[in-house]
């Protein structure tokens, strides 16, 4: 409680279990705080698990209502914990609609829908999305800092790796066309599109075979395109390893992040000496140290 | 136009339009030149996209006799860039046999091409090459650094690489005479060509299936041949991570091309120091601070 | 000898031969100790042998009495081994629930129970684990230095390589979630579990070929998808890389780790200065030199 | 010629015929030797394509005869090459027996003993090691740099490859073991060495599609062996890079050999100082600066 010891610095939040419960849900440095936090990371694994196992014809079959049940009772958990982030936080439209605010939506808007729209199937990968939610709880852990060593690397070479990229897509391309041409669509190569897939699925060397190539020459161009992809292989890990080592090496202090939320907006993930939530402006409670 | 403040170095571009469209042309810094880019990029991005959709059996049923416009609308316009970049540069010849020029042809002939002679269809790969021309608009953007600096790596390993390819292919020939020998025709490997094809897509870890080995020494040979394959892949990332991470870590100053393109042969991308065109040797505009 | 100078260390080892017993199963500098290594290593890679022609049906046919006999005979001679090294250790207990003397115990388990149950087959896998006893004799050898540099750059990297791991599973939900919806049962996406596998085998660039996409949307989806485990693969060869590098750079001396045994547990594998066991707490003997 | 300006440390080559075809078959610096290289590489390159296209039925059936006379024209090149080395070099039998003798031997044994065996069909394979001489000529020129520095980071790194191989051979024994289990012989997995041998084709990232798991169990183990396969894929590229790097870091000196070649048994690639031969231990000629 030492850090919201300031108590001037949030006047909205009066009322005793309002500020309770933004601590526990926002806050992961308490008892309740981090039981809070396990019964959501279980409640999302579950839940998950309930989509995954309901689309198997089998048990489906069996336990279709079953599984109704739960999906309920989850998405009333998931609609009750939605409803409490809008209510603590001070700027409940900030919250709706950053990514995690979407992502939180997401989560229970098609179980509901599914009462009014037929089809229920095709809403069901967004279900699969509540998986996301488990990094929010994950990245106030102490993976915090892997997290952020490895993302500054990849930030770091992005446009490496869009160049990269794009001479995939144009090797692609270029490759695809020709054994259009080659092959033709009698032996499966049956437009550039496909032939692109094709492309790409070799040069990465995935290699589902599906569509292979029949003729002398065009083999000789796949074994030509696959040396290629073999080379280029070699692009992404050497920039992702350079970056790496190089962070690695300066040690620079970019994990510094804090666990500390807004009031305001609930935005989490500031720098350590950050003074003001980078997401809303408001001024931050202080450190714990 | 600071970049043009000496009208004596260039006294052949004496009439308005041909400077201005000059500048618009091989030049990046003014608004008409983005927009020309601009314009450029989406035509080359439409005209690819189709080729593409006019290869898929059912869209070209339905749609064929558009398709057959647009591609008509797309090397117009092609024709006069090209017709414009020949007029506006001294010596047109350098420019027309230099790689762009021939890719700029290549782009555009096929379509033409395809009114004399019958069988278009092996035209159309020749068309795709347009993919690459985007290449030249984007070498002139903020990624002509990172190119550098991955082309630079790629450089100074080239010989490495050559020593893996020639290593690779070894491997192949002997690996593929085996299984010829063992497996036989019977059984997939109809021939030694087609052997080495197989060892190449199983050496590289790609597996299309499409020939596989039945018998239990053929299986134990592919065994041995993937792992030295699996070590083997280490070698050409290995090369170029440790040559990126030297580059890196020297901080080489290997990217510091220009923007200004030559008055008479239309090159782009020469040193920031550069007086003189490394093509033609004519003598450069003067660098802009 | 010189390392046993000091007997009033190990006074329950009085009598000789299980004292000489001690030293040629948990030593290894002497000739009797070596030859004892060489045996079991012989001895472990024939009964391995045995297991795997036994698993071939033409083999079996012919030789299945003499398969079950040579079982017997190495599960005999596995079975005066572990006995011995229950009886010269001073405390057998610690020594059986040890990782290795539970290896150790399953390695003969199976042949005994085969006699009671019937079913041997599934028991027939446990049996293979006794390759894992090779690392016990390997991990003595002069591979400890290079086993440890290599471990310990594993085990500095293990969380980053979890957040991988996390990422991937990630991916294969929302991706195996998502083909289940587009391509549907009817195209091999029977389920989200079954595209959940298809997903894994896809992004790791393995391809078996069993489940494809055949729908347009799938197969660019399917593209995006190689693309991303394209670059994602750059990250643990990336972390690895980096780490390894480093321990190397740095010279770390991690794997100045002993041949010494522990006279009570049987622990090997100490560090170079240590005077008690890391699992038992007795007093190591004083390291040789 | 300069350097054998010092007759008196070759006697024995006294006739003129021995002294100029040593210096042409066993250095690389005057023109003659220059073309002789360049003729035998041809020569190879060119007889190694017969052997291929040999293979090909359909042009097996219109050109056997013309394909018989070219193999014996080169076979009557080669042996006249290998009569040539024998005569001029001071030991022939160090020479016989070298590797690079043997391949010589090998490369035109095959066709001698098709006279007298039937079944040429499976000596072909041994025709194909022809290849491999032409390494023989590439390692005396500037590539030898390249090679030197590939092959020592190879050789530093050999025990943690061989830890490697170990480690995936014990994976693919266990989980090959696993999946004869899980799946069984009416699913494709009929034996333990043909589940291994899935086991390594999976693990490696090559999946033929030949053998694929189709129970959930088993789906999910193949999954679990992917993603373990995909964290070891690391393990090899991360020691040879880190050895590369390091190699190339300290700019170590390992590849400063030399041209000349050994009077007595012809061996080649001594180090630059060296001053006796590494192989039959006869003094070298001087350098040449």
């Amino acid at each position: 409680m030492r850090l919201f010891s300031t108590p001037q610095l949030n006047p909205a939040r009066s009322s005793g279990w309002r500020h309770r419960w933004f601590h526990i849900i926002y806050h992961h440095d308490t008892r309740p705080a981090r039981d809070f936090d396990l019964i959501l990371m279980v409640a999302i694994l579950a839940s998950v698990g309930v989509v995954m196992l309901d689309s198997v014809q089998r048990l489906h079959h069996d336990w279709a209502t079953w599984f109704y049940v739960i999906e309920w009772v989850f998405t009333a958990l998931f609609t009750v914990e939605y409803a409490l982030r809008l209510l603590v936080v001070r700027r409940p439209l900030r919250y709706a609609f950053s990514i995690w605010g979407i992502i939180d939506l997401l989560s229970i808007l098609p179980t509901y829908l599914s009462l009014f729209v037929p089809g229920a199937q095709s809403l069901l990968v967004v279900r699969a999305l509540r998986i996301l939610r488990l990094f929010r709880i994950l990245k106030l852990t102490r993976y915090i800092e892997e997290s952020g060593v490895l993302m500054h690397a990849l930030w770091r070479s992005r446009r490496k790796i869009l160049l990269f990229l794009f001479m995939v897509v144009t090797i692609a391309i270029i490759a695809g066309a020709l054994m259009y041409v080659i092959e033709g669509p009698e032996r499966g190569f049956s437009n550039i599109p496909a032939s692109m897939y094709w492309a790409v699925v070799t040069m990465a060397t995935v290699g589902f075979g599906d569509i292979v190539p029949h003729t002398t020459l065009g083999r000789f161009i796949t074994s030509v395109l696959i040396l290629i992809g073999y080379s280029i292989l070699a692009v992404p890990t050497g920039i992702y390893t350079a970056e790496l080592a190089g962070t690695m090496l300066r040690g620079e202090d970019i994990s510094r992040l804090d666990h500390r939320g807004c009031v305001i907006c609930g935005h989490e993930g500031h720098e350590h000496k950050a003074r003001y939530c980078n997401r809303c402006g408001h001024e931050l409670p202080r450190p714990q140290d």
